[in-house]
């Protein structure tokens, strides 16, 4: 390339291959005229599961998905420790080389029994699980049905399989997919896939999946249900909403991942069907990625643990979530969903959701803004999601801060006036 | 689904979603057949970063990628279990949320120095780098310029891109780019993309770059280097072909991975435009994974400042690499590149390939067995991997029982048919 800013001869263009994210930059820019940039901040440390901080103000995090609040168990963290004085500080090789330890092993038969299946495989990110088993499940002839709400990973899932068709269903909405899946035609030994997820980051909303089961099951279409936000949360033991629901049996792949309640990074599919272990052949984003190393996978596997053994965790968070959603409701907020660990207000528009953000970070509360295109109905959303680390005194906190910003509001808005003029 | 095995209602096809992979079971279980499957295997243990266990079996591990051995280093175990310590066993967020710490921020300003480039983005696995960079560049009038033996995470990357058009040239081949580059209509100010790697991972032969980078200037293309297995090893401060080369410069996209010399898991890419920083707000597997965990991100940080301070790593691996290639072609081996870290031994068949894996395995030795597809020209392939932690002795042993499969040959393929003929 001549160089940035350089005319291109052969397209003639004399843009760039960045031109076409210039829209991106003025966005960008009004989300940064009205404080810090939600989308790119660091912390200057993390102290524990609900403490971080920036300058010298320490700040309550609600928005870090770290439902258990196990990345500092005492047991999760010494048995990462342990596995790197053992195993050292990565595998440098893929599960079909040499990164296949007794300890990727261990965690794929843990979560198979924790779920009652008889396959469960293992894999680096959560991201690339529902990559590779939806890209690995589905060929030309089948096709994948998704809720219109799927998120990023199930989309791009679609985008990597080879299946020439993908329908979207209404979200939430079993009628709707009963329909699309009758109208659908499926020719040459096709197959339905239908892909769901139990909560839905975003709002924070549960799926019906006992009634998908029932529609799948009627149309012998095979049922994908993402739990990577419910997987040690909900259900008696843990095992998410589909357990809830009392139609974990009924799932025919089971996805989740290691960076929300297993207090690490990684994923993991489990299936019904024993044929899935046949998927580690066949799987590129599986076949073709370090495997998860020593120190993530031993991490996981105390936090599984825990999950079995400390139902307190998921009480504890239930009761934290039901204080938080009481107390946004009984102030007035707009809340998106039920009470559950993740809770999203919804505000009127981005600047202000934005401003929101920078305000309540100031009086000492992360929480998550979410904005189109990553939101359903294109809302723009202050999100926030709780842990069982929480204290009763932290969902206060959380809620005094809240009314604050209620309270608040006229100078809040002001200010960001103000400041969207300055820099016009 | 109305379970394994049922009859599928709407499809009337009475097979499975797992049908399409029975040809893959027959393929299996032949290698199944003549011993350990070499894609299915498992370690005891390891102890060292050239060192594993199986059974009672001491197993030099000569199939890696641990190309600088710092997976045992004292100061990157050091630092990421202090990483634990601090900060805990994974960051629960993505680096658009809550996952970016100060140790995220400050590997992406040490690589981009190292590099000698003014931005450079931090990934949670190498196979998602070059997915996400890939994708986030290349727009629907934008064309990809793959080289034919392209690893498989630069083919998906093309596929999960919304390109409409991708090209392959011949491999290594500057002169068959050039004349593709001509012939290639790229209208509606769309850009060339072209994606090569430095050292191809299955035959260890290296590219033309700076031949390429004159291409792609005289055509205003822009060039993208995947130095996954280079980067730390080659170029007088480690920065990989391109620096031996002497066109870093000249390189407009340069990615990696944690996984190999920067002994974690994770991945990086490096660029000389500025604007590249704008693909944070872009990049969905970037956007939507958990953020590399505290110990995964401080472990390369470590191996990174061994790289910057210890030449003698790369003196050792060169030097072993030299040893190695020459003991193989004096033996007569058929060889597939001149020598560097990856030395890849071509056999005639896959049957044989994987029953000479499986003798040397016995004999003490783990190297990879590379088979179609993956392999370029349909090889089969013994593929080892040098490391900077061999010894000189630790060659002779590799070289030994490369000596005694030879002289042991009709033996090994008599045994070999008699497993073959046993289970038919």
């Amino acid at each position: 390339m001549s160089g940035a800013g350089g005319t291109d001869a052969e397209t003639g263009s004399g843009l760039s291959i960045f031109s076409k994210y210039d829209p991106l930059k003025q966005r960008a820019s009004v989300l940064e005229k009205v404080g810090v940039d939600p989308f790119d901040m660091t912390f200057d440390d993390i102290m524990g599961p609900t403490r971080g901080r920036i300058g010298n103000r320490e700040i309550i995090l609600a928005g870090t998905n770290n439902y258990l609040g196990l990345t500092y168990d005492e047991a999760a963290r010494e048995a990462a420790k342990d596995a790197i004085d053992r195993h050292g500080t990565g595998t440098t090789g893929s599960r079909i080389a040499n990164g296949t330890y007794v300890e990727h092993e261990q965690l794929e038969r843990d979560l198979a029994a924790h779920l009652g299946k008889p396959s469960c495989i293992v894999f680096t990110t959560g991201y690339v699980t529902n990559l590779a088993a939806m890209a690995g499940l589905a060929g030309p002839n089948d096709v994948i049905f998704i809720d219109a709400d799927a998120h990023a990973c199930i989309i791009d899932g679609t985008r990597l399989a080879t299946n020439k068709t993908t329908v979207r269903f209404r979200h939430n909405d079993p009628e709707n997919l009963d329909r699309r899946l009758s109208r659908q035609a499926i020719t040459d030994g096709g197959h339905a896939l239908v892909v769901i997820e139990g909560l839905y980051s975003m709002f924070g909303d549960i799926a019906p999946i006992a009634e998908f089961a029932e529609v799948c099951e009627r149309h012998g279409a095979y049922l994908y249900v993402d739990e990577a936000h419910s997987y040690g949360v909900f259900g008696p033991t843990g095992c998410g909403i589909a357990e809830a629901q009392g139609c974990l049996d009924k799932i025919d792949f089971y996805s989740g991942t290691f960076s929300k309640s297993l207090a690490s990074v990684g994923g993991f599919c489990a299936s019904r069907h024993p044929e899935f272990e046949l998927l580690r052949k066949v799987m590129r984003p599986y076949m073709f990625t370090a495997s998860a190393a020593p120190a993530n996978i031993c991490a996981a596997q105390a936090a599984l643990d825990a999950i079995k053994t400390r139902p307190e965790l998921r009480h504890n968070i239930t009761a934290r979530a039901a204080q938080l959603h009481a107390g946004l409701a009984e102030m007035g907020f707009d809340l998106c969903a039920p009470a559950s660990p993740v809770i999203a207000v919804r505000r009127p528009n981005e600047a202000q959701a934005a401003m929101e953000w920078n305000w309540l970070l100031k009086e000492g509360v992360y929480v998550n803004l979410a904005v189109p295109p990553g939101t359903p109905q294109s809302s723009c959303l202050l999100r926030i999601s709780v842990s069982a680390a929480h204290t009763e005194e932290d969902v206060n906190a959380i809620l005094s801060r809240f009314k604050a910003l209620q309270d608040n509001s006229a100078e809040i808005m002001g200010e960001m006036m103000r400041r969207l003029q300055a820099s016009a």
